[in-house]
């Protein structure tokens, strides 16, 4: 006898993004981050794009309240900021996030660490540049983000990943690496960069990356 | 028949702050959130005060590796990130968090929201401010922060707080709002306003602050 649990496939997560990036975002749009999470988990999702016109529209808006992307919805929520879709995947996750409440909340820690200690120094540089007219703010930025890299290489001297084992904390701390990258700075901290290429090595972030450059690079997926 | 459960008073989960705070932060320094948090929860906590030598010490940078503040600590986990200690306390407490598991990925999704695509934005007009040598990155930092706002606005009217209760995340989003204040922008955005007074108006929220300029400002408790 067979069973609906048998005999009904569960509909697949969908991830909706855009179907046009500006090319210097492709790589580095925040459905990468989700992406990756999704071939760790090694979960099958299918791809809804999002038209420019639709993203003010009070339903998108429902969904993702600052008209950006991505979301996600599976059969339990929909969801947006990529920080709680990932946590969401990685709850019931082991290869994401160990399951013990002490090691979630220590993942969740280095999430959160990664997503607004970090990345507000990492933009800080990224998104405001060196300032010609304004010398002294652009090293203090410098010097701020340098300060916190420090820090980072430090904790990850004598560890493979953030935790004890890898987690998806580090799909997020690898992707502000990324954009550091871009900027000449990470060759400046040995483990660090030994970690960004490790992680950037794992397969499931080279077919995130794949996946995702085939919608903005015009082949058949797109 | 007594059992230890009965006899044994748990001990008090504790908050490190740093003993000094320049005279600006005080009011807005990160413990803020977890002080209004563990208040709502009600549940006693014991403050331990860091000295500034403390920082750099392997020890703390064990528990905070960016030796910085707050860091929390109960017979579950040693945390550090605010969100994350948020999101620990939130997790058995009903009157911060719904307790299923969609409300609790909204909730979470929010906090995001506040600590990551928000406060970005304030950041990026708070601690950088009007500068007189790069008026065009002054006026797109303020327009960065006018359009998250605007769009923050349209989704709390009609509604008291971010989900259909108070939230672990109204903490958050009421803290960045907080700084917005400061630069005489909120008073622009009539819903966010009234929003912003109805948080902190919650006893939890005044006895926390109360409690956390009694450090600071020379009372008893310094």
């Amino acid at each position: 006898m067979t069973t609906d649990t048998l005999t009904t496939a569960a509909p697949l997560p969908t991830l909706t993004v855009f179907r046009e990036l500006p090319p210097f975002a492709v790589g580095f749009a925040r459905d990468m981050r989700v992406r990756w999470a999704l071939e760790e988990a090694q979960r099958p999702y299918r791809i809804h794009l999002l038209d420019q016109d639709e993203r003010d529209t009070l339903d998108y808006r429902a969904r993702q309240p600052f008209g950006q992307m991505p979301v996600f919805e599976d059969s339990e929520v929909t969801l947006f900021e990529s920080g709680a879709i990932l946590h969401h995947i990685a709850l019931d996750c082991p290869d994401l996030m160990p399951q013990d409440a002490a090691g979630r909340a220590r993942t969740l820690a280095w999430m959160f660490a990664a997503l607004n200690s970090f990345e507000q120094d990492v933009m800080g540089v990224i998104e405001l540049g060196p300032n010609p007219a304004d010398t002294q703010g652009t090293e203090q930025r410098q010097a701020a983000l340098d300060k916190r890299l420090a820090s980072i290489e430090t904790w990850l001297t004598g560890r493979d990943y953030l935790l004890e084992r890898f987690t998806v904390a580090d799909i997020l701390m690898a992707w502000e690496l990324k954009l550091v990258e871009t900027t000449g700075a990470l060759e400046r901290y040995p483990v660090l960069a030994a970690y960004y290429r490790r992680c950037g090595a794992r397969p499931a972030h080279v077919k995130a990356l794949a996946d995702h450059r085939a919608v903005y690079e015009g082949s058949a997926a797109n």
